[in-house]
């Protein structure tokens, strides 16, 4: 029987440790993908770090792939266009469809997506640092398009399809709109990319470090505040005011999961503006920030919460960045590394050092 | 082997056939339901003289049953409320959750509702209008309250989840609105309840005939016109201008179907007012209505179609007429019959003798 | 020259002072008010303890009154009805039309509403606790309908109109759905008369003293929380889900103005749930409280704050005063007081004792 | 006193004929404005047909101009900016603010903007075709951004405010959108224009002659369909289905007027799209064209109208000219004609040889 590799999530805070398992054999509806690229992204940093999260587990949920067997009676992808055994495809699990988040239309509560499956149960491919991923029958499957590089794909679903899914709930971006983007990470670029694609009128990205902020400037962002040189909330504060004459962004889109980045938010955002709160995806443990909610109803704002993304986010984003974004956005990926260095790609995101780090598992 | 009967769509034109069907084992996921009520749908009277209907076919898609038989796996509702055996129930077919409709949040391509489906293959019983209804592994299932009769519970899946649905698109139905309701068969009754549990001002209900506006009147109707007295569009849209003081109602939810229906809402409407176009479901062949889309400029108005419903309409549904309305709305069931009598119940709804009329298949 | 009284605010923290004032000629287009009724709300009685309120000042903004002289040119009012000398109205300044917030469709920044005018210059009458009231050129005008109370009439401008504004805000509230009221004063009040009107399924009210959870259960309150009893956050979160069924309110409606109020509205919401913050009027001071803002982003919540309401939101109040609500929301005026003993109302206002106090001037 | 120059609409189908008028004294909260350009709109062409137009009137609603005179107490634009007399501005009329479509946020019923006011009375100088115009006290302002050049600052008001409140109606478009745009004159140029700038993957222009197609290709069409080429109605919406894979656009905008436009978008927009009726300002007379609103129904459509704008639409189209569209739209401003010639400059537009004709009054 044939063997692949791939990384795994044995023990916490330990490397992840290559490992050797079957190639499966392909039930009807069910796909065998061959890995071209999966990003590390802070959530697969966080959980190598979790006592709480199940292992063994493969991670990588940014994935970009080639269908290398296609089961029985899986013949089309979501935009009805023919797939066959070859072709690069962006996946993900089907939703159970019948939970109460699938009934409101938000994320499923039952089916897990892949990355975040235990391997120890065949076919224990199920996420993206692996040669190859198995994918349960009847998947969701969009075929990347010809005249798309893998690198634009990945980046299609790195923070975009989450911050647009947000921007959607916001009521969206509107013409001319001023945009704060708190945070210079990956979700903030995605959210900077997304505010100019969508006609803002000036974006500016906080953030840090100052080689963050060249890249920010590099796909679009109008202005950049280094938070080394402003400490101070106080000072970003009034930086951003200054910049948007006094009256305050029509819009803020938190994307660091800073300690008080919620709090400056409210205080930056104008009168009636948008306040949409991507990052603040931890527990702030036994010490929450202070924040003053009259800002909320004085100022009456609007905000909104997101995580994750619906499927359809997903074919916007691809067509967004085939088509749409004029910026050299596929510089975000800044390090490249084999599946045998995985652990120096997580390495790189840890230290800041990288952007985006992907690795690239049959280089 | 047990068997049981049903009534086989079989002819086009033709009385449906009364069939006897080996009553299914439930495989692991699928549940046996043992149907108590079904109700006469427009859309099934339409199919059985549609030509292009697939047949043979077990209509009913309106259902109100109790679990015969749970599959293995099969524990909880989408309330997370367990199930068991003797459970009244309402369900349906879980959505594919992976064509562009699901992926959009809309009606799924791929997988069809009970009541749709063609009863010549194993398990057969696919449709309300028999004894027992197989459903397929994994179904969408709502446990009926005990407080609540079956009668209401068929209610609320009658009209009022598709009217719903319609609602929400339309930005919903304002505290204090006045509201026009065209027509007054089952799905405009629907319209008519939730826009007086919506908190509407005044409903006015135009239909025919008079017995259906009394009926109207007992579930809230505030004002009716019948349009066999106000028998030219004009007519009607002068009274209904009179009784919203020459302004026109803030909303207009087209239920009758008829040619000159759309017409007469438009020019109802006030300025920046809503219309929900519910009822135009079929084509109008080969000679459709003069239409002046310049009121639709002119007027700043917002209009939606909308067909059918997601999960989530029907939880919100079964509530309202738990809970929620004060009505008596059990009483638009006018006609109840026996399954052997499954053609009475359609000749009675075809007559517009019966405002509802259900098959009771076990009584 | 004709005289009036009217009461003053002329040092902080102390009693109104009675002072007499000359009964102004109408200019064209002005309108002189024969005040009915104002009520005491919680903005006036922080005013009167504010060194930052200019003065002197006349309060009163929640006002019913009687068309004493009606200037040249004021012949109808907002909806088109005539209107005459002795007709009962509710009034507002008319907005700039021309700042950046009336451009988008905010509270005016320039032009203030009566009773937050000085009376220092002539026509000194600007606000309701006075025997007349005067109104500048091209006010905003709706007639009050015959069929309707003064009572029911004045509770259309007690938090109704705010509370409505907040629903819109939110997108509203659906058919079916739970809300969670925090808070049992007239904003809270407010907002239970509006979940019920417009069709929730089960409205729970937090709040403190019993009495005033009494009234909120007879005007449709399914459940009450009482403060008094529950006296820990954790217990109050703790108690909704339960009665909830563990998943949480769909809506909360925040309209307490507590320390600890939003923290708590964001631990019961479910997810995907909706916040109306509408009570966090006043700054927290050097203590602001602690605030998790991962529960926005972890449970995809949306937010929104309001303040004061738009012109249309009265027209609909007053609509739904006069013919959607059922309930008896009148009792919720417990105290009323001649002119003379206005600081007997504001007192029986700073006490709890009085759910809403009213002044009579006239009486 | 001094005198100058205005075109004059005296009779119905005449040329309009060049008045003297005396320049106005300037009342406190007045501005007497000095005109650089007025665009001929398709109104102002329709007016000059029209008997039922009152006259006599000086046209032009699309108007740029120099701060001649700032009457006493008019200081800043409605963004706050300090004024002096030679700021370029943009104005409007303020509206009353107390009607019932100022009361929902709707077009004034009271005041008539600039360019439709009859010019009988003192100081008669109301329309863009004349050498000054005064605005009555309070009147809307906004300062030009000194980067801006007169032609595109003349662009944001022509065609791109309406587009964009009626966006803002469908809700948005969404990234990656795909919009047809039916209409190639300049209210489909604006709806182009925004559908890029708003992150649209491909839009489509329908119209004619090629030379105005030629022209959309050049400020950013990514397909056009002429229809001197595509004659039939059945033969477009096979094309924009051919061109978008056989779903049909997310999105149709109809900027033609057509007879038939109506009912081809309806063919044209993919289920669950959205459709904006722009064009459709005309009386279709005695013949008002067929049309079938089931496609509303059964594709489960969203649709607008949408007439004029609000203030807050012309600040954004000002800032979208000046940052934020980089493609070259003041080529559309195709024909210049001085105040002399103003009839030539009517020829010019109802021969379809200009896409945008301006008189510069002052040249």
């Amino acid at each position: 029987m044939a063997t692949c590799k791939a990384a795994v999530f044995v023990e916490v805070g330990e490397p992840l440790e290559i490992q050797e398992f079957p190639i499966p054999n392909v039930e009807p509806g069910g796909v065998l993908v061959k890995m071209d690229m999966a990003a590390v992204c802070a959530t697969d940093v966080h959980n190598r770090y979790s006592p709480t999260c199940p292992r063994p587990m493969i991670f990588g949920h940014e994935n970009i792939g080639v269908i290398d067997r296609l089961g029985k009676g899986v013949e089309k992808d979501v935009l009805g266009q023919p797939l066959k055994e070859g072709d690069r495809v962006i996946f993900r699990s089907t939703p159970c469809g019948r939970c109460f988040n699938c009934s409101i239309g938000e994320n499923c509560q039952v089916v897990k997506n892949y990355g975040f499956i235990t391997s120890d149960q065949p076919p224990h491919l199920r996420g993206g640092f692996g040669q190859y991923l198995y994918l349960d029958p009847s998947p969701w499957l969009l075929r990347i398009p010809d005249t798309m590089s893998n690198d634009r794909a990945l980046m299609s679903v790195i923070g975009n399809h989450t911050v647009l899914n947000g921007i959607e709930r916001i009521g969206g971006i509107s013409l001319s709109d001023t945009v704060v983007v708190q945070g210079s990470g990956p979700i903030g670029m995605g959210a900077l990319t997304q505010a100019k694609a969508a006609g803002a009128n000036r974006v500016i990205v906080i953030g840090a470090p100052a080689s963050r902020l060249e890249l920010a400037r590099e796909i679009g962002a109008d202005d950049t505040i280094d938070i080394d040189e402003y400490r101070d909330p106080k000072q970003r504060v009034a930086k951003v005011k200054e910049l948007t004459g006094g009256r305050g962004p029509d819009v803020v889109i938190e994307c660091s999961g800073g300690n008080t980045a919620f709090q400056e938010g409210l205080e930056m955002v104008r009168v009636a503006g948008k306040f949409l709160v991507v990052g603040q995806l931890r527990d702030h443990g036994p010490q929450p920030p202070p924040i003053t909610p009259f800002l909320i109803t004085r100022k009456v704002l609007r905000l909104n919460g997101v995580i994750s993304s619906k499927p359809h986010h997903i074919i916007r984003t691809v067509q967004m960045m085939n088509r749409v974004v004029k910026y050299p956005v596929e510089k975000l990926i800044t390090h490249r590394f084999p599946l045998s260095d995985v652990n120096g790609a997580f390495e790189s995101h840890e230290t800041l050092e990288a952007m985006v780090a992907v690795v690239l598992p049959n280089a």
